[in-house]
């Protein structure tokens, strides 16, 4: 395969070498006794919605790690490892697995009965160290996570020289891997994205033609979606200028996978930048397809009430932490929220296979587009 | 999308409708008052491995399900909506996932307060009991589940009227869909089958192309493989002639994915015929790797030693587990895993990266298959 370059790269290399320098320096200073990295603190209390982007980031809290004394050496050691070994990726076009890095690091140290990492867990750590502290994140580090999802539609990618035909693809799908930084679009028929959150759904609409005939890329997130999913996402609407419309469950982990996909989500509030997608919008489920579209059968009982043992659970408890986000404080979605309490049920997608197989390909979602009925 | 047909399609026609007359019959002979099914017990007592064939397949025990009195009126009413939705499928050349059958059979029974069925449980369990009652499984009743998996390689496969090129698929790959049987392979210029337990394998293989440089079809399983890839596989093998080598961690959980590829799995010991691969060989990881490739020093140790609370729990409980299935028994898997208890450590296939991120498509792979270096 060619070398993997990333836009990022130039700019990943000189934030590990200004790392590797800064280090250097606290070394050789007899004046510094403080050998430290500055690290973004990544937790909720420090995560904040910027109305006017529309898109979750990292406040201004830092935290300091300090390498005082000989009981912080083995972290420092495995730093300056983890540090040098992405730069050698990122400079040989390389990409690795977090676990790879592992075992390529893993060793005795001369001289002493002692690892150099005894598990993932201490790697791992490390990596996120480097993100904070540099500010590249881990795909700038070429480091790679499981692929999940599936892609279908009228676009042409070229995915490291070979052209992938995303209308050529039957009933499979190009998966999605975790780092596609690299994709070049070098041909676009489509009109829009259409994220679907079930695998079935997808399956459902590609034996439906739903991507041939109303000219749309289908993206299956299968669930929460990955990362390589949303900055597919985020490239597609960003690069080509598509819309982007949502086709999730109606329940609050379907709003919430919306939530992620639009504003970004709360551990990675750090890069919503190239994550997030602020001018998605939610085509379905809602609770007025219930009534809408005759599915009062087929709704399903919300579970968690409150009751003899104290506050909500399960879908109560989800559907008030949603509601509880400053991202979906709007009217419109307070309104929505407080209608599936109203109801107490949930509609999911399949539902609308009530109607029939088809329905959802021919009459519901394109109904809904040529209507513009969207939540935002 | 063209209409799907499969091969068994007349065939799962002709069963769905013996299903029915003899349930019409049993109705109208007055002499039989025991209206009934007759299901294949498929429990692991009735699991058998044949050692000719190479393959697990399910024994001569029955069970009839009985539809006596009132009592069993429901479950007679879906039993016969899911043969009849199932047999529409077939015949229109659709697909459906399991989760669509439940809602478009869900609803209230005209006159009286109770509907076909509560929840998706019912159905699945009714799929199930048509599954061993006709011989015809799943995917011949047309019905989907999951995508799982990718692939790579020198492969041209037409599904449903599109041609999907295995070498053009850059890093992202073709994901496997749950159905495969509709696959033709127009064009194949592969060697061998190269079947891969973990993503960031497949990944790292990509990187170095080695499923170019050694004509490679590269199957994905991520994990446990699913119904797709192992019917996939089996294609390959039978239709292509392709010699399949698998390549799994070296612990029980990899060495019982081999197993479920070689030998079919209990739980679809009725499906060997067309999921199991007896020709299937184990390339790696093995013991003697650890040695023979100085991976000492990145094993992992083994868990679930017995101690003071009595037997081996974890790995040492599923290295157990897997030299007692009949399947294992040969000389070569029992030493393989006394010597994996003796040594007491586990290695895993990202191990190999200890040496150099290149090293398992420049040498180890490639050594092995050279000198026919197998496990069977």
């Amino acid at each position: 395969m060619p070398k993997k370059s990333f836009e990022n790269d130039e700019k990943t290399v000189d934030r590990l070498t200004h790392l590797g320098k800064k280090i250097k320096n606290q070394l050789k200073d007899p004046e510094e006794d403080n050998l430290t990295i500055e690290t973004q603190v990544r937790s909720r209390s420090n995560v904040e919605f910027d109305e006017e982007d529309g898109r979750l980031s990292l406040g201004d809290s830092y935290s300091t790690r300090k390498f005082l004394n000989i009981s912080h050496a083995r972290k420092f050691m495995q730093t300056l490892m983890v540090a040098s070994k992405t730069k050698e990726l990122v400079q040989q076009g390389r990409t690795a697995s977090i676990r790879e890095v592992y075992y390529q690091l893993k060793h005795s140290v001369p001289g002493l009965d002692e690892n150099t990492f005894d598990d993932q867990d201490e790697s791992n750590n490390v990596v996120v160290d480097i993100e904070t502290a540099t500010g590249a994140i881990r795909e700038d580090l070429h480091l790679f996570a499981e692929p999940k999802g599936r892609l279908f539609g009228p676009i042409k990618i070229d995915d490291s020289g070979d052209i992938i035909d995303g209308m050529s693809m039957g009933t499979s799908g190009m998966a999605i891997n975790s780092i596609v930084d690299h994709f070049e679009f070098v041909e676009c028929e489509a009109d829009f994205v259409l994220v679907v959150e079930t695998s079935a759904m997808v399956n459902r609409l590609v034996e439906e033609d739903f991507h041939k005939d109303h000219n749309a890329v289908i993206i299956g997130t299968g669930g929460q979606p990955a990362r390589g999913a949303r900055r597919l996402i985020n490239m597609l609407n960003d690069e080509l200028d598509l819309p982007v419309y949502v086709f999730t469950d109606g329940d609050p982990w379907g709003y919430y996978i919306y939530s992620v996909i639009k504003s970004g989500s709360m551990s990675l509030a750090f890069q919503s930048d190239r994550l997030a997608t602020p001018e998605a919008r939610l085509v379905g489920m809602t609770m007025e397809d219930i009534e809408e579209y005759g599915l009062e059968h087929v709704t399903e009982n919300l579970k968690g009430k409150s009751g003899d043992n104290g506050g909500p659970t399960k879908d109560y408890k989800r559907i008030n932490d949603v509601m509880d986000y400053p991202w979906m404080e709007t009217e419109e979605w307070q309104n929505q929220l407080q209608k599936m309490i109203d109801k107490g049920v949930r509609i999911e997608q399949q539902a609308l296979a009530s109607q029939s197989l088809e329905f959802v390909a021919n009459e519901y979602l394109p109904q809904k587009i040529e209507n513009r009925n969207f939540l935002d």
